[in-house]
């Protein structure tokens, strides 16, 4: 099968996007709209990839530095494995290979030698490489754990894409570590799991259910997956990242073992995890309203901007001399701050930074010049303040602070707003048939009643569940006994 | 033509490096021995691909911590830009096209989809792509300069590899500007430069030549290339990173252009420019010795290693408590400090962190204990001082300055050791025979004498040239009126 891999590019131009269109009216225009009218990324004449421009670009690098600082502390290490795997490396694991091979892109060709003997992935997900080569680093029980990650890119061609949630390429961390047992390997699995759920509660402000995998939803070749699970502001559930055990799957089929303390040979337990891009959609759909983009301070490009506002050059002369009082002081306190000094009118000023989500803004005219203070604007309540430039550093520290903390609490609040406990099928398709949001629900455990679910909801899945908590009641699709509750949404 | 992808495991298993072959018996065998033995890279059953291991990877980030710190500071901004790349987009540009071509890996086939209607190339260099998509960005003449950067993996099909020297796919940042002048884009040219001779200089200690490319080592499309060029340990130049000017060729073929302040269409003037996971290579041969590698403090992932000295249980326990006493204070002055409480004796430890390179060693035993004091070593001098306990963490960090410069002086004086001024092709041709080295010599600037010496010497090629210093002489190869002096070298 053909397929056009140069599309017309009808998306030139970002004097395209006038207006962003209202997040009531049509949410999946709003995001596309916002993503490039805020110039986070535009799609390519490259089917299916994606230009990720500064300000999007300073957002991952801001979510890298912080999941780095993470998992650094906790001893795993960066390495850096091939791009390319040969085919009969990638087939080793049968599920794994089955899972990947409809996504996979294929180098048969290569400069003046032409065809290759063997066609080359690019990498869908490293587990095939990594699997190879780390093998040759273990020999002894001494040498476990083995706690490596890798920033990379990854390609999985994908037919329907959407800017930073599926694209054919993109961005991720993804870890691989490997264990002496199986209790090990499990801890690791949920260490990581707490390490995603802090980066995306504490750095992207936005509240995530953690939990396990149903078996139709567990990543190919593993025996349990984990995730966390967002609830964007159209209801809609968004995986955020997973994290998977593997037991001895990937280290059988790659041979990867060392020797006990009684000198026998035993097989690795292995994990993997990762997150992407993917998240500052995810950090988009949670947040944003129908002006665009709100950013949670800590991984704002911009945290604070200010707009002077002035008649004439004396003006702008003596509102530029009052910011140079206190800028290298805020700027000293690690605050990322931009001062707009465009030739636009501040309304325009006002709009656009407001469209780009930055959390604050100060607003600096002659009568603020004055009074020795700023106008102080927060991109949530949009209340007008007045704020005495003297411990100005300060107060914008704290006011950040703040910002991040009622970001989380009102994505907080939404969840709860739009989550419901339900019990049986028929209130479960009525729910979604006129709603969104997380529904929890009692279930067997079954795929046969997951799959009943999702046919009867028209793709309502079980996002995750917490293996702890107990079913409230019978499962929802068969009525015999619940096995636990479990968290039904529509997801991207 | 077919070829193999998946070469036969045989670098398996690091205990086959059990010790590095003298620099001095076969420098190439010395490099990869130090490169595998001091676990910094190895090869893989991919085809001319490498793996990047923790220690040698933890270099990278050092280098990419303080270049992307230098082109923040200058205005530039990083993107992310596709990672495949239509054919019909990649030959636009005449030049550049016919130079990569021979090295190109190409994607035709993807998943289900089967055959794609058009090869994709896997980016050699980005030139294709960020010029077919800059030109929505830049509309009128404030939108310029545009100072773009990524950090990625490029491809380029090699049959002959070398660990971080030439692999088929390595690791780099790819800078492209656009600018509304040629004199604009000429100075970006060299403010990168600068750049690259601070990087190499101040963070690697590599004394580098910053100079002017030949016609013929001109970048595929280029006006004109510039490069830095360091000197290693066997007298071979590395050509450590370069900077082009395009003048409009990727504009003309792109279509990049801008309204000028007469709102007349112009095309713009462009750059490009690259440093790479190679300058890891070059810092290994520029620095290191029989024993291993010497590390440039300021990228070396660990800068002191202390090893403990004791007899027993008791023992260990004094020289822990006493360690404990200071390594907070060193670890909180921002110092990368191990210590090595492996089981191993305590020769074999120093023997380990000499061939990681690590410039300072701590050894503390009963007597430093009691004396509260440490004997420090230092991988250079290899002269052992007793240092008080007290004061300790400002000690080193002069220490490891002092190290940073003496290694740069080191490497200076050996550069200027090995460089010679010769006037004729005989002379030159002799000296190739016999030594390596720096030969500055009077060229004409004809390709047909830089091929003559090329030809009579085996492959001694020029490597850069100050444009502004005149030739001393006539030239060397065809005796007519010199125009520079330019540097002759063999070259990796």
């Amino acid at each position: 099968m053909n397929e056009s891999t140069v599309i017309t590019d009808s998306t030139e131009g970002e004097e395209f996007v006038k207006d962003i269109t209202r997040m009531s009216d049509d949410f999946d225009r709003w995001y596309t709209d916002v993503v490039r009218k805020a110039e986070l990324a535009d799609y390519t004449p490259v089917r299916g990839c994606m230009v990720i421009r500064p300000y999007g670009f300073a957002m991952w690098e801001a979510i890298q530095r912080a999941f780095d600082d993470m998992i650094k502390a906790s001893g795993h290490e960066n390495w850096y494995f091939p791009l390319l795997i040969p085919e009969e490396l990638l087939a080793r694991e049968a599920d794994h290979v089955e899972g990947f091979t409809p996504e996979v892109a294929w180098v048969t060709e290569a400069g003046s030698h032409g065809r290759l003997d063997q066609r080359l992935a690019i990498r869908p997900t490293s587990e095939a490489i990594v699997g190879t080569l780390i093998r040759r680093y273990i020999q002894s029980h001494r040498d476990l754990p083995k706690l490596t990650n890798q920033w990379c890119n990854v390609v999985r061609w994908e037919m329907r894409t959407r800017l930073f949630l599926r694209t054919a390429e993109f961005l991720w961390q993804e870890g691989h570590t490997f264990h002496a047992t199986a209790e090990e390997a499990k801890e690791e699995v949920d260490l990581i799991l707490g390490c995603y759920r802090a980066l995306s509660e504490e750095w992207l402000a936005m509240p995530v259910l953690a939990g396990l995998k149903s078996r139709s939803e567990t990543f190919a070749g593993a025996v349990h997956s984990k995730s966390i699970e967002a609830m964007m502001r159209d209801g809609l559930a968004l995986q955020a990242g997973t994290s998977h055990y593997f037991g001895q799957n990937f280290s059988r089929a790659y041979d990867i073992s060392f020797s006990n303390p009684q000198n026998q040979r035993e097989l690795c337990y292995s994990t993997s995890w990762g997150v992407s891009t993917r998240l500052i959609g995810g950090l988009i759909m949670a947040h944003g309203d129908d002006t665009g983009l709100v950013l949670p301070p800590r991984v704002a490009p911009v945290q604070v901007v200010v707009v002077p506002i002035f008649r004439d050059a004396a003006g702008r002369e003596r509102v530029e001399a009052f910011v140079e009082t206190w800028r290298p002081h805020v700027e000293g306190a690690g605050i990322r701050l931009r001062v707009d000094w465009s030739p636009d009118r501040p309304g325009e000023k006002f709009n656009r930074w407001e469209l780009k989500g930055v959390p604050i803004r100060l607003e600096v005219g002659p009568r603020d010049v004055e009074g020795h203070q700023v106008t102080l604007v927060d991109r949530l309540t949009r209340e007008k303040r007045q704020v005495p430039a003297a411990g100005l550093a300060e107060r914008l520290r704290d006011e950040l602070e703040r910002f991040q903390r009622d970001l989380f609490r009102r994505a907080l609040d939404f969840r709860e707003a739009n989550s419901y406990e339900l019990g049986s099928l028929e209130e479960v398709i009525e729910h979604f048939r006129e709603r969104t949001g997380f529904v929890l629900a009692p279930w067997c455990g079954s795929a046969e009643c997951e799959e009943r679910v999702k046919e009867a909801t028209g793709g309502v899945t079980i996002r995750n569940y917490d293996p702890d908590v107990p079913a409230a009641g019978t499962c929802l699709a068969c009525g015999r006994p619940g096995a636990w509750q479990v968290t039904f949404a529509r997801a991207y």
